[in-house]
């Protein structure tokens, strides 16, 4: 499947989707008709113009396991709820001004505003995860949450950490990301399956397409194009954060580059941003970057093979859609 | 049942609660084996000395019903654990150093942590009222959840508004507090019990007693003794809160004494803190406290005339105990 058939293909389940959340946020705006700046601020936070890559694969997941259900939305638009609040504490967290070019919630409305909006989603997300996935799903996404609050923890555990292994990496992301949309994916089948090497097929899908996805981000972050991504080149590097790249170039350099590098880390911001040309050249030197596109390329190779299982034909388009999105994962220009 | 007999009849319960978080934390302890402060924080956050109103009303809901599950200990924490997540995301917001006499975990650990450790809290909570209480319930609390951040969000709204009345006080702790504890009481009873006026009674048992609750709160703040209460007296009117004795004044007080408390609540903190005492006479003088008094007396006969629907013999014990909790609300020192 090309990328045109691909976008082709997801499109009209990407306006369902914003038509799901169109619907459920009116009747809470109706339910909340008073002074408060709540409907406003999520339509703000919710219509911000994301991939809506988390309802998307719960969509795809039980389509794929046969299961025609209509309420397949209301689940998937649980998924984005929840990753919604987490953005927004996470803009509270980094003091993050913007997001996709937008003022962040945090920064137009107030800290205050953006912990409670988090707060409202999180406990919409896991009611309607409850009441449109059942007691199987809510016990996956809550696993899975709970490993999302860890891989912070850790995160926070490595922030200053220049010494960090892939390993320490691996697991940050695993918490934050992967584990989140094996759990979607795993829960987007049970609608439609309880075989458990189908679940599990689908779970390792997502986690292995969440680890591409978060290292493509790495890369993006050092080699994209601002006016694609929406975010400035070089971001990590200014806030000091160790993404794959730097990771394995710090273990990998020799001790000139090294050294190079681990004192613009320890410096201020301002001079790594001056510095970001020479950093990257040191990365690309060490093939930081390529190692980081090869692991990557393999974890997408892994997602699709576990996709094998799903070899009947009525499955097929839904399977190619599957494929189709996790090469989108490696291609992806934003 | 005099207080000594309340206190006896629900200690025992209460070092149920305790004993219910205890092994739940530690199974969740054992699978974050690792570097994370998380563990250690959530014990600091929920071992806390709290009074644990809460998962007590929800047992003996439950047990009023007829229901004899030991599985209601489980829902019972869940409420007092989405009642901490609050607190951390409050004491955030409130920039709160102390709670009961300790650090609180944003002093101690930082906003960062704060925040997360409340969206794990709530994660865990919601996930076990969907496990141990069902769908039923799951959608009681989420109503409830969303009506807290609506509070919330009214509160900001009159955070500089000395002209309210008592309906917007009565708007806000309807949404922050007294809804979500009579949704504890609905859903302890929905584990006994499909009696939908036994059901809304129950509910409204709670709704009127959080009501209550909440203005016994404000007499202490203003009258209480801060070896008792833990808290700092006055701390309300140093923050310019309005709370029910404060409005009633303002509301009833002639225009001199009105400016005068509209001087103070206008000016800075340190000069509020000076001029306590005067503040507190022009309140007495204008029946503010006996008014607030006389109104959460009020709200706890409504709530115990709710209860007498429950007026079989075998529940007569259970119905006593929360007749009795619903009067030490009123005469509690802390």
């Amino acid at each position: 499947m090309d990328r045109t058939d691909l976008l082709a293909r997801l499109q009209p389940e990407k306006e369902k989707i914003e038509q799901a959340m169109h619907n459920d946020l009116k009747v809470l705006a109706g339910l909340q008709a008073g002074p408060s700046q709540l409907p406003e601020i999520l339509r703000h936070a919710v219509f911000n113009g994301g991939k809506r890559i988390r309802p998307l694969l719960c969509i795809l997941a039980a389509r794929l396991c046969g299961s025609n259900n209509e309420k397949v939305y209301r689940l998937a638009i649980a998924f984005e709820y929840l990753h919604v609040a987490t953005l927004l504490h996470d803009d509270v967290i980094d003091h993050a001004d913007t997001r996709r070019g937008l003022p962040t919630v945090n920064n137009a409305w107030g800290l205050t505003p953006a912990i409670l909006a988090g707060d409202f989603l999180h406990a919409r997300s896991m009611y309607m995860i409850g009441r449109f996935g059942g007691n199987r799903c809510l016990e996956l996404i809550n696993r899975a949450t709970e490993a999302m609050v860890e891989g912070e923890f850790l995160q926070l555990h490595n922030a200053r950490n220049y010494n960090q292994s892939e390993e320490d990496y691996f697991a940050v992301i695993n918490g934050k990301t992967a584990l989140f949309i094996g759990a979607v994916c795993e829960a987007g089948g049970v609608l439609g399956s309880d075989n458990a090497e189908e679940l599990r097929a689908l779970n390792l899908y997502g986690a292995n397409l969440g680890k591409a996805f978060q290292i493509k981000d790495d890369l993006l972050d050092y080699l994209g194009d601002a006016a694609k991504t929406g975010k400035a080149v070089g971001n990590d590097f200014y806030e000091g954060k160790m993404t794959l790249p730097l990771i394995h170039t710090l273990q990998h350099a020799d001790i000139d580059e090294k050294n190079v590098l681990l004192e613009l880390l320890k410096g201020d911001k301002q001079e790594r941003l001056a510095h970001l040309d020479k950093a990257r050249d040191i990365i690309d030197r060490n093939n930081g970057f390529a190692y980081a596109r090869q692991l990557a390329a393999s974890l997408i190779d892994d997602a699709v093979a576990s996709l094998a299982l799903f070899s009947k034909v009525p499955n097929k388009l839904f399977r190619d859609t599957l494929v189709g999105l996790a090469h989108y994962v490696l291609s992806r220009e934003k």
